[in-house]
């Protein structure tokens, strides 16, 4: 999984019956100093994360896996919201 | 997910038995800010999407559940025409 | 999916045996102006594709979908002869 | 699968709930001679390793093979302690 | 699939219990010209390769339909040893 922040919202009124219903979000790759990464993904968010929260994005098959998702054409989710994450600074 | 642009069209006559039928499309990932990313992928078309139009694309094992390709041997689908996108300026 | 041109073969006579029959192709990625891309893959061929024919290639899981791959430990595999691709030039 | 070590740890009370109990660390992928890699994942542990330790990391659906995740909207999970890796210096 | 050369071996006590009795092997990805490409994979070896041999690495959720890998947390298996392979000169 990766951190990211939500940066904005998807709207498309035509699209897949299986997505109706579904919030689509842009979140950015966050550095574990907070700093963005290049690119961007559109993720379906499970957990009702908020504009400027940190989350935890899965990729591939295991967001079908996300609460709701099942059987969804979708290939990245949001599924948890980050309260804080700690890196070890002697390592 | 990715947002793209539509580009062109692939025309395949000598081909695995399930892509018949199939519009494939060459779309083009796009930037937050409109431009172009490099690179490019060839997509099965679900929506019936049209040229000019700014698309959301799936990949990987979840393209099969696109409406229509159920065990079609692809690993890209366009799923959703993008009416609009917004970033948050502040963030 | 992406567009790619047959470059070579590989010979393996010990492989596994869902391997035993496949025709194991090296294809290069190719850009849309046709130059070639870096690297390469090395997929199975199930549409009988000759040398220098452009080709469709799936990757992932869904290149077990592909024709007589059922099961087969293979992540690549040759979809399509590509007639031609046309891309938009005003796009 | 990839070489990582331990960084860090991720804390999200409000996640999916397949992911209650699980322990999601922040790791960082190694080169060969121990040196860091760019880049971070977050996986889920699943044989108990600890801080400092060099670990396995397998990634994508079968991150949800690994003990205890089956089902789980994960993609990636550390599936072992490495004791030792050597590399054949002729090679 | 890629062609990698075998580099060494990882070996790893504390491990998810569907990897006891797997051969890990860290196997480098090179090019068509024989040279070394950057980065390495650590893959379950289901042909009984050896040092300095050059294989066929299958990646993804592929690597689990390679003998013996059944439903075990793998992403990366060698399953073939590479005899021989040809690049066109004239393509």
């Amino acid at each position: 999984m990766i951190i990211a922040r939500i940066l904005g919202t998807v709207v498309a009124s035509q699209k897949d019956e299986r997505l109706h219903g579904k919030k689509l979000l842009i979140v950015k790759p966050i550095n574990l100093d907070g700093t963005d990464q290049s690119g961007y993904i559109v993720a379906v968010d499970t957990v009702g994360a908020g504009f400027h929260e940190k989350v935890l994005v899965v990729a591939g098959s295991s967001a079908r896996l996300a609460e709701g998702n099942k059987d969804c054409p979708v290939d990245s989710a949001i599924i948890g919201v980050i309260d804080s994450f700690e890196v070890n600074s002697e390592s």
